[in-house]
């Protein structure tokens, strides 16, 4: 049996199961750390997963995700239930940049034994960081938290992947967040399924909440028309509503069975991105170590050999694939 | 020798090298259609590439890359340079929604016989945004253009693949820009080489300024210090300015000795990104075709099998590897 620390794989399983902090944070560190005791664990932990309703935080930084995740986590803790929260963006407060006001705000959460809270780096994964939030997030589900929050920054591929696990997606924006608006706008962001817009008391709220609308205004197909709710999460105003909007979503998605067919999508696409994550990664360390292949990316660089003539001879040797489109 | 309705790959090379509108938007279809005749033409053109100087155009949507684009055509051409242009923005005017005013500015450049402007879509390429947006820009490059233009939205990964291949990187922004501006600030968005912020007669132009400017000034580092240059394309202004900064950054590169270090890192991240799209199609595909591999994904979703196990077995099916990070 792998040791790491004091813990075995047996201990380790059972302090995840019941929920025990200190062994959550373990196991969350050997998955970032693409530890094989990790792998065990969530393949042993699997079947006791799916229980957790997950819910997508995202949207551009500074816009108070963080402030607007502390204050739903208070709300859904009053109702009694439990909550684990992954924050892959590296701006968040729940990371290092927090202000004063919010590291206050976030330590009553830090002490309640129901909630569990961690911040992701996102650099370094070796396999990717959709592979380390799915892994992270399947441990706090076994866990057995009912509420799972998982907050990325923008709206990048990588950040796609990584929120492409949830339930229900809240794009939060604000007064300012005209570049998102825009995007939206441009059918370059996804329609989210809940729209707060936060810090409420600035002047432009209005006109963000109406700039909003009319966007959403002109798709008239979707069977679910996304809620959009002004918030001003510092004071915990309206994030009653937001819940109740999020509750609203998944109440559609379960009565229409949906929620299924879309957990089916999202694994899929899970499996897709860690699959080319790591495929990517074993390219990279492929090139790296073979000097064979790092002459090949001297050839292009020297105009001897084309790029793509170079991805053949690279997948080729990799994977032993000849790397031809299969139209 | 392959027919692609009049071309043959022989006249389509010698169309290709003397710079034939005719045959640069053959060439390209063929690249888009990932037609093996294209692959055999670039193939043989790489020899005569990097003679370009190639400049990326990003921002987010609604900010006048488009226009600011055509501006530069304008001045660039004053100066007697040829010019080429890829635009991957879907919602950019050089595509579809071109206003009146756009396609009317636009109309010039397309009748002249030094410019060539495509717009490609951004769905559907088997090999990926970054291999198709590469090898269009080897043709433009191969038929003697002197600039070329690649024209991104947003700040994604794919984006930054598909722009990756500029030797200078250019952002466009406006004044309502907010959420870009965080992105640079948090450190989530690159910093550019230039910044244009265009919309210059807007009220709230020199707080962007001044927002843009505090946010570069927290990075004393770099031995290029990014210029900011605000502008207005619709009327040409301070056009030649922010091309001066253009043409200044292009000297910094060449008299440091970066430009061949910048290109070589350049065209070892493209050959990476195509490896990878090439890779990340190879298999969705097999595993579309092989009801083994999608059984595989049943049991994920019926929580029998975990997620990183079914990539390993599908990582070990189709590339004959295990998957394992090797750290």
């Amino acid at each position: 049996m792998a040791r790491r620390g004091e813990w075995t794989g047996e201990s380790l399983a059972a302090g995840v199961r019941s929920g025990d902090k200190r062994a959550l944070a373990r196991a969350i560190t050997l998955v970032e750390n693409s530890d094989p005791l990790a792998y065990q664990l969530v393949r042993d932990l699997y079947p006791e997963t799916g229980r957790a309703y997950t819910v997508g935080i995202t949207g551009p930084p500074g816009v108070g995700k963080s402030t607007l995740i502390a204050s739903l986590i208070r709300h859904v803790r009053a109702a009694g239930r439990t909550v684990g929260v992954i924050s892959v963006d590296p701006s968040s407060p729940f990371s290092k940049g927090a202000l004063l006001g919010d590291r206050i705000r976030l330590s009553d959460h830090f002490l309640d034994p129901d909630v569990f809270i961690r911040s992701m780096g996102t650099r370094g994964h070796l396999g990717g960081l959709a592979e380390t939030t799915l892994q992270a997030m399947l441990i706090l589900d076994a866990s057995g938290k009912d509420v799972l929050f998982v907050e990325t920054v923008g709206a990048g591929q990588s950040e796609v992947e990584v929120i492409g696990i949830a339930d229900t997606i809240v794009l939060v924006l604000m007064p300012g967040s005209g570049d998102s608006v825009q995007a939206l706008k441009a059918g370059i962001m996804e329609i989210p399924d809940v729209i707060a817009i936060n810090k409420m008391d600035h002047p432009a709220a209005k006109t963000m909440l109406n700039e909003v609308r009319s966007v959403l205004s002109l798709d008239r197909e979707r069977s679910w028309r996304p809620p959009i709710v002004l918030t001003e999460a510092a004071r915990d105003e309206n994030i009653a509503e937001l819940w109740e909007k999020v509750e609203q979503h998944r109440a559609h998605l379960e009565s229409e069975g949906l929620l299924e067919e879309r957990r089916r999508k999202n694994l899929a696409g899970e499996v897709f991105a860690v699959a080319s994550g790591r495929a990517k990664s074993h390219l990279e360390q492929a090139v790296e170590g073979d000097p064979e292949l790092r002459r090949v990316l001297d050839a292009v660089q020297a105009r001897e050999l084309d790029p793509l003539t170079a991805v053949r001879e690279i997948l080729q040797k990799v994977f032993h694939v000849d790397g031809e489109d299969r139209s």
